[in-house]
């Protein structure tokens, strides 16, 4: 029997209604002749709720403890949707993950999956069950405890049940009906992509577009899971949303798919810091300490020779998420204080943002990053940090032009055509 | 070391302060020496919402999903009391029931207990915790499945584990400080008892009075766990409360030791039953599988020869809950319309309540019938049912004299006075 997993994050199982509905969709794949396994999050709202009372509770919590009192929120909605498919007469049960086991790390609230063994699951698909549904987000440690896989992690439940069970295709339900060019609030020009590769779609993830969790791509990439997109709120069929591929599935692909963006970015720059070997990891490691999202970083290899810096120095620069930067300093100050790093001073831009471009097709085509510039630089918006990868470039500007820009390059790539 | 269970119940446990409070009561026994096992609630109203999700979901639910979904309450309250211990310092755990296991009978929503292994827990005092917290109200069943003890399975748990652990006392924090009289809004003159026996806490508990569950007090009662009952809301110490033990550890008890009421019932007279062998049984079997709760059953031996029945004939009375009054006449009218039985007529009073006094000194004393018949007729309250047991006499009244005759009977047996 082919089988399907259909996962619903939390907005598409936010109420009873949502859930009926959500259940009609899976009762039709069913009677398409699929076995289904449905992943479900906690119903929206339910899991902050339960993060508030730990956090409450005790600031320094027991991470075994939010994991046990977090997971709760998915048993619930596992529970409700198996009755509900049973309402509909379609034969199904809920699974918590301890009764499948889905084998994790002990690592809590961030766990990783060891194993997910079919046996259990297996056998009722072979006494009949249709579906099972599976709480996601959660799973079982080597103690025993119950763990949890940390915000998004329904997403990588799901993937890695379509790994273990061989599925046919994992349908990401949720409430945009797709992956488009750019944010449509941004430009009406926005396009749904009907295919997007794995690697544009772990670029587009990270880069601040919400749809899938950057987690969940990599593992369907590594376990070559067709992953698809799509809307809860409307009537899908096999065409519906954005089907997230190996490359090899997309005939023709444009040199740039899409344009994304971050908008509460900080960059810190360093000014004249001693430039030595290990001054990197000086820098870095501390940040790292700190909880410190560094993404992009460019150091000036600048031969001045100040005065009363004898020495070659560089400025080094990264950027941070802004509500980061307070962290970052605290860092930076404390290693400079135990006579780990020596810099002059520490400017922080609160005010920029991130855009970039990503594409598979930029690897065999040269002049992306031409056109790029000349897109911003066409309507004078300066670009404060450039980085790039095979197939993104990134550029940090001023954040009041983060609208602009995405639109002129959006124009630029000529994303509005197929 | 000495054991100590201590059981929240909902309204104990209502919010993240109440846990606070019901942790600090926790903290004060282990800080007297004993490891502690707390046994939780969920907090008030969680419940209820889930049990209003599943209904709504699914008017015939499976029970395995109910329970799957109902229990994740007490997982909630479990892990947020393990936190708040954490934070005053004690070093404590939350248990889900499949985690102990708390091992159960497949009846899933009344689920009985088969074992509770104690090694898991132990293994954990022994490492150096202190309290273990357990999410009340359910269990693992055979088929690895979550299953719940039905309503008030809290307390049940609470004196399961108190069993299973040879416990010195199994505290249970209620909203009440203890078990009183009578019931305190009825009469000013109710007072609590500092001890009461099994046995008599059984009758009350079954009786209305319901500040314990009666299967709790059961399984007390098998096992010899002393149960205490206290307020959640009170400074407590040795001393609060109600002690509920074994009637040898009450050195003198009274004649009478309480008087309990139940407002809402209903008598019901099938009039000119024919009496035969096993018209009893006839009559019982089909108010049995509508689940109709039968109570007091009466039946009037009269001789009497109808002309239109010739044979010997009886009025047969037996009272319900109000609330089941429509279930039991269609089941005594399809009876009579399959031929299984013959009456005249069916005759229903909704306006009665049942008023009972209850006492182990009963045994030993004669008198205790009529000393309440006196004081009900004083009041001019006329008896319509009488039922009595080797500790209990129980009368059916009309409901308009409920209070007066609990203050009558109240004051009759002098329970003013320790």
């Amino acid at each position: 029997m082919p089988l399907l997993v259909m996962k619903f994050g939390g907005t598409s199982v936010a109420d009873l209604d949502r859930i009926k509905n959500a259940a009609l969709k899976v009762q039709r794949e069913v009677e398409r002749g699929y076995d289904v396994i449905v992943i479900v999050s906690a119903m929206s709202g339910k899991t902050n709720e339960l993060v508030g009372w730990v956090e409450a509770t005790s600031p320094l919590f027991d991470a075994r403890e939010y994991d046990a009192v977090v997971a709760s929120g998915e048993n619930v909605t596992a529970g409700l949707m198996a009755l509900t498919l049973q309402e509909m007469g379609v034969p199904a049960r809920s699974w918590q993950g301890w009764q499948v086991p889905i084998n994790t790390t002990a690592a809590h609230s961030a766990a990783r999956f060891v194993d997910i063994p079919r046996h259990n699951i297996d056998q009722k698909f072979a006494e009949g069950m249709k579906v099972a549904v599976v709480a996601g987000f959660q799973g079982l440690s080597p103690e025993g405890r119950i763990t949890t896989l940390g915000r998004g992690g329904s997403d990588t439940t799901a993937v890695a049940f379509a790994a273990a069970f061989g599925a046919e295709r994992c349908d990401i339900y949720t409430d945009v009906d797709g992956v488009y060019t750019t944010d449509p609030r941004i430009t009406s020009k926005a396009r749904k992509l009907d295919k997007i590769a794995f690697e544009e779609m772990l670029e587009l993830a990270s880069l601040g577009a919400k749809v899938l969790q950057t987690r969940s791509v990599e593992l369907a990439m590594r376990y070559k899971v067709r992953l698809r997109v799509l809307s809860s709120f409307e009537d899908t069929d096999e065409t519906s949303g954005t089907l997230v591929c190996d490359e090899d599935e997309i005939m023709e692909s444009k040199v740039v798919s899409g344009v994304a963006y971050s908008r509460e970015e900080a960059k810190i720059t360093l000014v004249t810091v001693e430039d030595r070997p290990g001054i990197s990891a000086a820098i870095f490691a501390p940040l790292a300490e700190a909880g410190v999202n560094v993404d992009m970083i460019v150091q000036n290899i600048s031969e001045k020779d100040y005065e009363d810096h004898p020495g070659s120095v560089t400025d080094m620069t990264f950027s941070c998420p802004v509500s980061q930067v307070a962290r970052a300093r605290k860092a930076m100050e404390e290693a400079k204080a135990a006579g780990h790093i020596a810099y002059d001073d520490l400017v922080v831009d609160t005010e920029v943002c991130k855009v970039s471009v990503v594409g598979i097709g930029m690897r065999s085509h040269a002049g992306v990053a031409a056109r790029m510039f000349k897109a911003l630089a066409d309507e004078n918006i300066n670009i404060k940090v450039i980085s790039t990868s095979e197939i993104k470039i990134s550029v940090l500007i001023d954040r009041k032009y983060m609208e602009l820009a995405v639109q002129a390059l959006h124009d630029a790539f000529e994303l509005e055509q197929a």
